[in-house]
């Protein structure tokens, strides 16, 4: 499992597509987000339009665990992105926290390439508001129990992976 | 000495936590949090109850020089964090910059292993507000300062450390 | 062709600084940075009196393709900074996105030691003013369009760098 983090505009998702068509096809790609305004939907409609044939595309605004047990045992999956996934939770005033356990344990236990797209979102200025703050605190949480069952953990700047973690039993 | 940043939750604290008991105890943890409210008496318990036996705790939320120089050589010590101790010498008006200067200077000739923890603020959009662009420019500045005269800086991702600077002298 | 990214107060300029004056002078600043209140002027004069003899500045806070070809071939250059010089097209309500796919064009072909200085600004929360929004999301493409096309790629980490890509022809 390969996880790849970053800020917002560095290239995740790109990079990680070029990571998972370079396995053997056909590709799921696993959306999380919510088209709620326009600016959301000019985004997905984006990404999609990038992507081209061989992709059968999923989506798990909530259910993620569910949709990743759906898949084929050896399906290349591009999961994008974990920062939306949890915001969802969080708006919807679910236990969050049990969901990231959950999460975790299930990418933990990868059934064929599964890439993890998620934000960096901790190296600005502290938010004011306490809602963004606890945002923050998860999201953070989050991309730790992920990043430390992750075989690889690639940091995205400016278009660029730098390697954080490398699995080196290969 | 050792110099750890990273973003709001990317594991300095454990990380940095696990390099210390790697030392030979006994350990001091030298907080610089101030409980102000809730949510920041919630962090430190937090923090507490992870640490477990042979840590002593120091609170120096302003004079960390003094903290430091109490100690007898030798001694494996965690100081945590930089940012928060800034905050409160800029929420006190105190001359900051000397202060800032001063601490480097004290850091730059570590009587132990030594073990500095502090937050990137600077990698988000430009603050709205004048104090906490006055704030992100001397907490750059001071991490500036205490990077240069580390023998080793590590960036924490996603509770993971990349090495920025190691120490080649041994 | 060096591009140096990084977060604020994160040392980039005097980095850039040091790899320019290390190639052979006279050495050329491209200034993008525009005095419209006191607190940049003071910044721009810090940047100043820290050059020293041997720099001729150019001010380009609109014009960075015309201000590099006006430029001898071989001239060292320090293009300090690009997030600026996008700020300005974004304020003028420019085309910004034909602007920056014209500077990625002129900076692929350097005519002599280009250093590149732009800010990462996508390591926050989302930020709350669609404005913001757009800047970082503007500012993100262009640093991975000019990422894309350097030789080399530091990442300023308190005041170190990271090298996050390196020519290997040399």
């Amino acid at each position: 499992m390969t996880f790849i983090i970053g800020g917002a505009r560095s290239g995740k998702s790109a990079h990680a597509e070029t990571l998972v068509t370079a396995c053997r096809g056909p590709w799921t790609y696993i959306a999380t987000a919510q088209a709620h305004d326009d600016e959301m939907r000019e985004r997905i409609s984006l990404h999609q339009s990038r992507r081209g044939e061989g992709w059968a595309t999923v989506d798990a605004p909530l259910d993620l665990a569910g949709a990743l047990a759906a898949l084929p045992d050896g399906r290349p999956v591009l999961i994008d992105c974990l920062t939306l996934w949890l915001t969802n939770h969080m708006l919807a005033e679910h236990d969050f926290e049990a969901e990231c356990r959950q999460l975790a344990d299930v990418v933990s236990r990868p059934r064929g390439p599964w890439f993890v797209v998620s934000n960096e979102v901790g190296q600005g200025i502290v938010p004011d508001n306490a809602l963004a703050r606890r945002f923050r605190d998860a999201a953070g949480r989050l991309n730790q129990q992920v990043a430390a069952v992750a075989d690889t953990v690639l940091l995205m700047v400016a278009g660029l992976p730098l390697k954080v973690k490398r699995d080196d039993r290969y």
